[in-house]
Parts: structure tokens; C-alpha cells; sequence
């Protein structure tokens, strides 16, 4: 099995001032892989403890991938660095340096002439393209050992490695590992693991509980020579963990419920009109992460008072008066007002308390009411969170269950 | 100045099972005492790599922090290994045994045989006692090294750090270091850099420059023997770099620009109105994600299709058919017909093609026009991203932008 090894580069991480994500996201890519990562490090924008870095790890490594210090900024030096200890000459590269004029020109700005510090690339390397940044990326392959420079920003690393560096890596891959998601809402961690009983023990696939964010999930992970071997062996433990799990799962490999959602509103070629409240636009902002959410989506109201309530979504003074705008019944008249007003097929809402704290003992942080409506039936449910002091967190559940019961609505469970 | 080493003990981080979060408070916390971290590694659960990691780390550093690897299993040996490069026996201490026996009992579980490894620690040690879990850490001191050892899991990490560690690293805490952001948009990094001039060049306040997201900031760093001191450096650096950039600075030390944004319409006593079309919500969700905001924001529309905006905003049909929904005059229509549906004093408006693709060559996606209107008049800006493939970006900072309109208006830029 080839060996790797992670150095990332820059001031910033060692003040703490930014998370070092790239570190977990190639980790889990190289493992995936087959590839070892032996060990993983964090070293200041510093021309002689970086090349020591690199110089050790590759005494041990077989591959060593750096992230960051690609800019333009005299204190960017990784790549410098990494010509250094591969004793690889810097030379323009021509086709880059037209590319980065191009980035700026399409930008309506003029280039600052540092940047064209980051087309001199290693003479002999495979270049990285970095359609999201201006600094290209390189692998140098020499002696029988692989140094990747990348850029920092996650934006700029992921893409580059899974369309560029995952190609040229493959040669030092041993074997494949496949991985799945069964994803589940309404039930925790480890009621989870309670109803998936003996399949927690299986050592491949092997599968493991994850909760995020209001959700759970159950990842199903196989090793074997070939993906389809890996495959072959998830696909019976994947069938029978949805069947067990049942009205739980929301999908197997989604990414979110939102991109379920737009499935289900395209294939039933239904629309949706979203009215929010705590929420405030998070709710129609999500469902639009989906590309081609318009086919489905195309009117929200963020009412964010008594008056939008009333004016727009035709929610009656009386029930405003009577239960309050955190109420099951303000709930309802929201998602049924908006389906109305924006013509759609399903109206749904949220309303409730974000937080932090609350102005009503009665009606703490925490305290979401979510509706749907079809113009026939609207159902509604009631969200407690229990957490009095996170506001994204809330709002970040209010948006998923009101996107969940439109999975439910079309799934018949409501 | 006193420099540290973080090394994270764990064979899941390798694998990427686990976001190091760890690393990240420390480092700051070290920076807020003037204790300098000066590299940051992450080890498997390997007995022999592990110890010439530490044996490295105290070659070049006074003090070393491990974090992970204190639990009950074989695998769990950062202590072991910590007291045999700091050659300290290992001994039972009768307290802690006690203490973790009394932790079962409480949680009504039998304690596993173990659990008891966990009360074997240094012979001569500060204990660190985890009231979140049964893995005490320590602190070891010797021949003018310090050796920390804290639990993996950030609920118990942070407050055994902040509550017992950091009052034994007090001795080695030289002065304050003091961290101040300017916050700019519309400009880039290295343009920013090069209006920064000879401040870039400061030892003391160091002046670094970061880009995110569309934003780009300046991070000013003082370093003294007191934090008034180091408040006391930075403040005309500061001065001098926010007259420098001008009307490019939107604030110095905020979060965001919406923070910014709901400031400026309190203090000015305005309500603001939302017409969304590409962001479909973000803008709204960005600015509610600041408590509070409902004194000055009650009312957003999520128009995705031209019925919406016709019938909603208010936008004519001629303007639509003649220009298109992305275009200035849409825009432009969209904030002023908002505002007057909200009864708003601003709206404001953002309309484009997010991407990724674009159905239309002459209107690319990352192409997207905001503007704000007061009633009286109305102004619109172009932006062009130049990013066809992200619409998470296009996105945002189409957001960012329109919000930062807002924040000119007021200034009296626009």
C-alpha cells in the first residue's frame, strides 16, 4: 500500500484564525482510495521549516500533497519550495499566465502584476487548472516519490483534487473502498443503531451512525479489490437496513432533503410555494441549492410580522389574536395563504421561535410549528429542538422538517 | 517568547472520520497568550511514531500539547508515551480511580476493568481533572520542557484547557497578542495588498492580507507585553489603513456585512425590503441570521419567475419582455416595487443567472444585477463573477453585494 503524507501551509492555521478542512476532506479521499495517510502537519508560512517538512515526509512517504501558500503575496512560497526539494527549475508557463490575465479581464479588473507569480509552475510537472481561483496547481513525479501542491481555499482544493488529482493518483491505488449513506430524519443516533440490531456488527461493509444537523444518518462502507466487488457487497446490507428502517429514511446517497424534494415535486410535476417566518427565506434558499429548482419553485414570502402575515398570506387577524404567530393554526393559514397567492399545487410554512433566548415563557427558543397545505388537507407538526441558545441550528431544522413533510406528503405517510 | 507544538494522536483523524477542531482552539487560545505555535502534526495510534513526534516537537519547542489518545482501550497510548520521553513512571492515583469508579455509578453502569488505566498517570504531575469524561489529562514539567496531555473530544478538551490548563501555562504567556480585521469588498487580495503600501511591510503590527467568499480582509497583528500595548500599536496602523482603502472598508471587526447592515438601518431608524430572484432567500436568511433583525427587515419576496414579478413586485411586463428578467431595469423595478409592497423605506433587489450553465450566451451565468431603491432613487450595479460552475458563490455574493449597497447608501458612496 502507497503511503501519504498532508502538510498544510500558512500563519493563519497555526494563529487558529481559519479550520483546516482540506486536511479531513483529502484524508477521507485518500482512504477511499487505498492510499495510507501516514501522517499530516501544519507549518507557517516559513521557507526553512516548510522544506524540512517536506524533506522528512517524503523520507517515510511515498506521496506528499501540501495545501496552500499558492498565492500571489511574497509570503506564498509552497510551490518554491516544493521545485526546491524536488530540484525541479520554475518557469513561466505561458498558456497560465494568459489564463490569469483572462480571470481578471473577465472580471473588470486590472491584474496586479504579482499574480503573475502564479503561472511560473514547475518545468516538468502535470499542471492542475483552477477554474475557481487564479492559482493552478501541479503534480511533480520524480525518483520514484509524488509531490501535489494545491491551493488552500476549499473552494479551489476540491474541486482540483477530484477532478485532477484523483486521476493521476490512481496509479497508487490499492484495491477500492465504496462507501453509502442511508439518510434518516425524526430519529436519533442511537435509536438508529437499535433498529439497524445485528447489521452494526458486519465487518464489511461495515456500518456506522452519524448524526448532523437534525438528521442521522447510517454509513455503509465496503472494502474489496474492485469497486464492483465493494459494491456487490453493500447492495444486500443497504436493502435490508432501508426495509428495517423504513418511514425514517429519506433517501439512500442524497445529498440533503432538499435535492429528494425537487425529485419529488419534478416527477409528480408539482409546484411549491414556501411562506417563512423564523426561517426568513432559508427554507426556499436551500430547495434552490438544487439546480433546476425553478422548474418546481417559484414564489416565496418571508413574513417576518403580524402585518406580512395578514397582508400577503391572507393569515386572519383573529388567529394571530387568539394563538399567536407561533401556532399550529398561524402555521396552517401561512402554508394554505401561499399556495393560494403563488398558484402552486403545496403550500408550505414555518413559524416559530429561533432564538436565542424568547420573549414568552410559554413559547421558548426552540418552539417551531411547520404546515402543509394541498388545498384539500393541511397537516401540521410541532418541533421542539430543546435548544434554547442556537439560532442556526433551529432555523436549519425548522427548514429541513417543513422540506421533510413534503417527502412525507408524497410518500403517503402523511 | 515561549513557542508550543500541538500533536493530535489518532488513527480516525488519518482517516478523516473526525474534523480536528481541536487544533484550531488551541492554536488561537496559545496566540491570545502570546505563546507561539510554531508546527501542528496529527499521528495514528502508533506507539513508535508517535514518541518521535513528541522527542522532534521538544527539540524545537518548549511546551508540547497532545490532544487524544487517553481513552480505556490498547489502542489509547498517549500517556504511556508521554511519560516515557519524559521519563516519569506511571503510577495509580487512588483519587482519580475513585473518581471514575464513582462516574459508572452515577450513569448506573459497571465500570469496565479498563476504565481503571485511566487513573494510572505521571508520578509527579499536575493533574487535569475531566468532569465531562473518565480520561484525566496532565501536565508534566521537567528539565525546562512542558508536556500537556488532554482528552480527543472537544467537550471535554476546551474546558479542561481553558479551566486548568491554561492557568498552569500562565508562566509562559509573554504578553498579549491582539488580532484586528478591516473588512473590505470589491476589491481583491493583491489589490488590497498594494493599497496597504509600507504597512504590509510592518513587523509589529504585522499586516496580513486574506481573501474569502468575494470579501477581502487585512488582519492586523500587535503583539506587547500587555493587550493595551498591543491596542495601543494597532490602532494607527488601523487608522491609517481604513483612510487608505477607503470606501472599499465595510467595517472593522465585524462578522459580516449584514452585521454592518442591520447596524446602519438601526441607527438610521430604516426598514428594509427584500426582492429576491437568483438568491431566492439567501439575502434574507443572511440578514436574519443576526438576532434582532426583525426591527428593521419584516417583509422579502422570493420572485423565480417573471408571473412573480409582475404580479408581486410589480415589474412590467414591457420591461421584461424588452430587457429580461436579468437586467438592470428588472433590478431596478424589483427593489422599488418591493419597497413599496413592504411599505419599506429601502428595498433592494438581486436578479441573475447563478448557474451553473446558462441558457443564454449573451447572459452567462455569475452574471447578476442588484439595486436599491429609497423611493426617490433608484441605483443598480453589474456584477460579473466569472464563475459559470458555482452557484453556491454566485449566490453569495450576490447577497453580499446588494447588502452591501445598502451599507454605501448609507455612507453616502452611492
Amino acid at each position: 500500500m502507497y503511503t501519504c503524507e498532508i502538510i498544510s501551509v500558512g500563519t493563519e492555521l497555526l494563529l487558529g484564525d481559519i479550520l483546516n478542512t482540506d486536511e479531513q476532506f483529502l484524508s477521507r479521499k485518500l482512504a477511499s482510495m487505498g492510499i495510507a495517510v501516514l501522517h499530516r502537519s501544519s507549518v507557517g508560512d516559513n521557507r526553512e521549516r516548510l522544506a524540512e517538512e517536506i524533506r522528512r515526509a517524503l523520507t517515510r512517504s511515498d506521496i506528499v500533497i501540501t495545501s496552500g501558500g499558492l498565492g500571489p503575496t511574497p509570503d506564498d512560497l509552497t510551490k518554491e519550495v516544493c521545485c526546491e526539494v524536488m530540484d525541479c527549475p520554475l518557469v513561466e508557463h505561458k498558456d497560465q499566465s494568459e489564463k490569469i490575465r483572462r480571470y481578471f479581464e473577465k472580471k473588470g479588473m486590472d491584474m496586479p502584476e504579482s499574480n503573475l507569480k502564479q503561472a511560473m509552475l514547475p518545468a516538468d510537472c502535470t499542471v492542475l487548472e483552477n477554474d475557481n481561483g487564479t492559482a493552478p496547481g501541479g503534480v511533480i513525479e520524480k525518483n520514484g516519490k509524488c509531490v501535489i501542491f494545491l491551493p488552500g481555499p476549499p473552494k479551489e482544493l476540491v474541486p482540483m483534487f477530484t477532478d485532477q488529482a484523483k486521476p493521476v493518483l490512481a496509479k497508487y491505488s490499492s484495491g477500492a473502498i465504496v462507501s453509502h449513506s442511508i439518510r434518516t430524519m425524526e430519529i436519533g443516533e442511537s435509536a438508529l443503531a437499535e433498529l439497524a440490531g445485528d447489521h452494526m456488527d458486519s465487518p464489511n461493509p461495515t456500518v456506522a451512525p452519524y448524526a448532523k444537523d437534525g438528521e442521522a444518518l447510517l454509513r455503509i462502507t465496503a472494502s474489496a479489490e474492485s469497486a464492483e466487488k465493494a459494491e456487490e457487497l453493500c447492495r444486500p446490507v443497504i436493502d435490508g437496513l432501508v426495509k428495517k428502517i423504513g418511514k425514517y429514511v429519506y433517501g439512500v446517497d442524497y445529498d440533503s432533503i432538499q435535492q429528494r424534494v425537487v425529485e419529488l415535486l419534478r416527477e409528480n410535476n408539482k409546484k411549491l410555494a414556501i411562506a417563512e417566518s423564523c426561517t426568513a427565506g432559508y427554507t426556499a434558499k436551500r430547495l434552490t441549492d438544487i439546480p433546476g429548482a425553478s422548474a418546481v419553485f417559484d414564489c416565496g414570502i418571508i413574513s417576518y410580522s403580524n402585518e406580512v402575515k395578514m397582508n400577503l398570506l391572507g393569515v386572519s387577524e383573529v388567529t394571530l389574536k387568539k394563538y399567536g404567530a407561533v401556532s399550529s393554526q398561524t402555521a396552517c393559514e401561512m402554508a394554505e395563504g401561499v399556495r393560494r397567492l403563488a398558484k402552486a399545487d403545496l403550500g408550505i410554512s414555518m413559524t416559530g421561535v429561533a432564538g436565542p433566548g424568547s420573549d414568552s415563557e410559554d413559547k421558548p427558543a426552540g418552539l417551531i410549528y411547520i404546515a402543509i397545505s394541498d388545498g384539500t388537507k393541511t397537516v401540521w407538526e410541532k418541533l421542539n429542538t430543546g435548544k434554547t441558545n442556537d439560532r442556526e441550528y433551529n432555523r436549519y431544522v425548522s427548514a429541513s422538517r417543513a422540506l421533510n413533510l413534503v417527502r412525507k406528503y408524497f410518500e403517503k405517510i402523511i
